[in-house]
């Protein structure tokens, strides 16, 4: 699947996460992983500054969510069973990205990790690894590991 | 610290978290944990009805967070460092509780689990282990394990 | 399966593992959880007489393993897939125990959590969750979950 | 500190983890890495012919020390707190290598990733993520992040 046809896709699967006011945006995928983005909300600010670690934390599943589409088809079902974060540094205001890469896909899992980056920062800011349950109707599954 | 302590401390600290929108309530706090709540919002919603899992994991942070803070006092600065959710069952529509047991409470680290249920659902939806750094110059810090 | 049962089953299929010089045992074993033991062994100390983290993490392991084939019956292909471990406390010269219990048990993935402790040590020495994956050929699966 | 030196200080330190019959050599070490080698033994065979799950997270465990200690210097305290092991292939009979990369070198934690490995298998076989923590007298600490 494309960023486009990704994009269509989850604007109708889930039009409350994905809308033009999430901020959220599909920025390239290609075989086993994907980037995406978080523009900057105020909303998210803590004190000190500092993005909230739950916004990162739902974009690093938003990463992972749109790898496992890609490598799999569209099969809203795909459900995440473990997410496990460690926070790195502190994320100033700015947008965020989460880069996903898929270590498997499976019949029936997919596991990935994300590295989880704020704007202007050189280096990442939380790292995140996930797996997913793949439905066992799904559809156009192609394990490519 | 009080439940009424708790919250009054974080409305100041964290108003953009906890104001009266966000549908957040500290319930209960004891020795070594706590119970929050998360109002249901119709926005926290995905297909098929059920609850997204970054607000469980949103929870389960703010209810280790409550914990930490009832267990060393108020010190803004405690940060997550990592967290490790396990997704056991699909939360319909409804509030969501998540309670939270310290495993250890040392000078530099806390360490803690939390459940987190539905209302009107028998068996806990998530599963969460976290562990928070206390920062050094922590006020009074009282050590618990 | 009964404590009985589930060691000879072991000693079968897992003769590596499973031996009289593996001072592991099974000392109890119901609905959902099970607590087994590792004799202490001297190779498994450490600098300033702490047992390894490897030999916890490897009874906490098999504690789960024990749990879910409890649950589940005599399914040799069960694996774990995810293990998270968080060392809380050192570990001093002597026997562990490890006390499984089980949060989900699910057609195909079973999830449950482990509590580590040191004969003569009031608190946890570590604290552990696990998730296994079931194969769809088991047999005679009950999910209780 | 350079291959041999880590070597030496690690027969001193861990003899017990460290020696002639342990199987376990350090093949490079470089800024914030390394790489380490788990010789074949037949005693890590479980049924089917798989390397067990516990002989992966002992040696992705040593990787991380290795790496820690590369970065750091000679602090024998540095402790894992928390390991999170996905496990994504069996393992054939061979000998397993982990390569570990630090994500943060900072004060207090230092945390990073270790694929795991198994010659002749063209994919990893585990994907570790693990924290420690340095102790606050560590000597020549070097932050490097």
């Amino acid at each position: 699947m494309s960023c486009e046809e990704l994009e269509r896709f989850l604007a109708a699967e889930f039009p409350q996460a994905c809308n033009p006011e999430s901020g959220l945006s599909i920025e390239a995928v290609w075989e086993r992983g994907c980037r995406v983005r978080q523009a900057f909300r105020a909303s998210s600010l803590r004190p000190g500054g500092t993005i909230s670690g739950a916004v990162m934390m739902a974009l690093a599943d938003f990463a992972m969510y749109v790898a496992v589409l890609a490598a799999i088809g569209p099969v809203p079902l795909a459900v995440t069973i473990n997410l496990n974060i460690n926070f790195l540094r502190k994320a100033a205001a700015g947008d965020l990205t989460a880069q996903a890469r898929l270590l498997k896909v499976g019949k029936r899992l997919a596991v990935g990790e994300v590295d989880v980056r704020c704007d202007g920062q050189d280096e990442p800011v939380a790292h995140v690894t996930s797996t997913y349950s793949i439905p066992s109707a799904g559809g156009n599954i192609r394990p490519i590991a």
